[in-house]
């Protein structure tokens, strides 16, 4: 079994083959470029998976997936609205080649579970907080794709409700990713540094340079410094991020939670602080059974879960 | 197969066995009595799976469960604490008969996904808001136990973590049960009606003839009928319970949501209102697959669970 794994993202499509055993025989990249329309992409798709040698091709997009069928519900990154792109590459693959569409994050999740930081564990958090906080979740040794195919919306999970409660670009208020999302926190950091008060005089400004070039890894050094500003500001968002955490832990009692994104990823004492309010704030039996770990495979986490997914015949399409 | 299903609560012990079709075949019930040690309750149950003709072993119990070998961690209705439960009952059982245990609420839900009111769904999230608040979830068609058996436990994710906090029984602070839990809840209510203001002047006051008599469905009946007191209690507590629940169906996205428990089912202006703050509050796509039902089985919900998972091999406690 040859199977292909590929990590199709607004800029760039990735690719690789992988053996039975997730170990890597060759790889591809390229520009996504334009047009980007879905017929040329599964037509790239489908000469890859030719190319490679491929028994399986698995595609995780930046989508937001509608079913199991790889129908994309919305994908503002390739601007495809309502496109069967399962039902395309289907045409063009089957019978001769498996084929199955996940949701990007999802197929990380899965990558980090049979290849990464969470090799051997049946039940697995991830969650990445990057520009906005995506997860994805594996029970029982398995994908949870969930009832509609969008399983693992942690970031949307409400941690305001009152009315000071921040919108959200899915259109509601108070989710965590309006809050902890890193475009959100990078919006904020510039807003407060250039409206003077504490931000103003605060070291993260003198990191940076100007208010325009600051970012949360400015903000974090800052805080690891003492400086004031720094620290109130990442102990008003770790606990919003630590209870979103710590009530998916308290619901699922996984056995690892896997960790990435740049916001945590590059802000170790936003992340500390994370971990520390996590374990007051955790019921206590599922923290026990817990471990924390750093994502581990980088770009590669969607690939390899993607090939894995599709070589595991999760959700494969029809013709 | 006849699987025998067993509800092991700090009263009753009711049973029942089932055949592979959970068509009920016999049912018993009996008062658990004292003494209560655990040697004497499974040689009880052993008698009965004797008497009842069964090939599998099912049991429910009101316990928080320490791994998947029926080891009970602790049983405050029991009064058990580090009881290898499960291994005293296989030395009884097996080889002849499977047995399995299982937290009572995931029972109580598999019991619903198998033949109530969660019947065909693959994904399920049921959540009992009884004295206290527990769950269970079928995902993928499966049971998850979690890493350390103790998944669903929705009752102490956290709607508060500042220094208002209400302290919950689970030695943590600003669990959803320490606000809408029915002990705290009626607690809270009683308090209320004594210390004057508004509450001693409300029509649950009028209803329960006492604070001392007084309980929550008093206070939705009062809330029904326009009592302002009544209104604002169940105000500021149905979005706590409402906003849980939609975290929960967020990150999991099941297709049902089975709701049960005297919270829910005797105060159905409560239930309204919690209905109602989801809508607006639970991640759009999850909500739009989500259908909400009432609990169907009552108290036969964990026996016909219990016994099913037992025949399915769910969980079965080697010798």
């Amino acid at each position: 079994m040859r199977s292909l794994g590929i990590d199709l993202g607004g800029t760039h499509l990735r690719a690789a083959v992988f053996d039975a055993d997730h170990v890597k025989l060759a790889e591809h990249r390229e520009l996504v470029g334009e047009p980007r329309d879905p017929e040329r992409i599964a037509a790239r798709v489908a000469e890859l998976a030719t190319q490679l040698g491929a028994d399986a091709v698995g595609i995780g997009i930046a989508a937001m997936l509608r079913d199991a069928r790889g129908t994309v519900a919305s994908s503002p990154h390739l601007r495809w609205r309502d496109v069967p792109f399962g039902q395309l590459l289907a045409k063009r693959l089957r019978p001769k080649c498996k084929v199955g569409v996940y949701n990007d994050v999802n197929a990380i999740v899965f990558g980090e579970g049979v290849a990464g930081a969470a090799v051997g564990c049946r039940d697995v958090l991830g969650v990445y907080v990057g520009t906005g906080i995506g997860g994805g979740l594996i029970v029982n040794g398995a994908l949870v794709e969930g009832g509609s195919n969008c399983a693992g919306e942690i970031g949307h999970t409400k941690v305001v409700w009152d009315d000071t409660a921040m919108p959200c670009a899915c259109g509601q208020r108070g989710c965590v990713e309006a809050y902890v999302g890193g475009s959100y926190v990078q919006g904020r950091i510039r807003e407060e540094l250039r409206k003077g008060g504490k931000g103003a005089k605060s070291r993260a400004l003198e990191l940076a340079g100007s208010p325009e070039a600051a970012n949360p890894g400015h903000v974090d050094q800052a805080a690891a410094e003492g400086d004031e500003w720094a620290l109130g500001l990442w102990t008003e968002l770790a606990p919003l991020l630590a209870v979103t955490l710590g009530n998916a832990v308290a619901v699922l009692n996984p056995e690892r939670l896997v960790l990435g994104g740049g916001m945590l990823g590059r802000c170790p004492t936003f992340y500390d602080l994370v971990l520390t309010t996590m374990a007051v704030a955790t019921n206590g039996p599922s923290f026990d059974a817990l471990t924390i770990v750093q994502a581990a495979l980088g770009d590669d986490a969607g690939i390899v879960g993607a090939a894995s997914l599709a070589a595991r015949d999760v959700s494969i399409i029809s013709m």
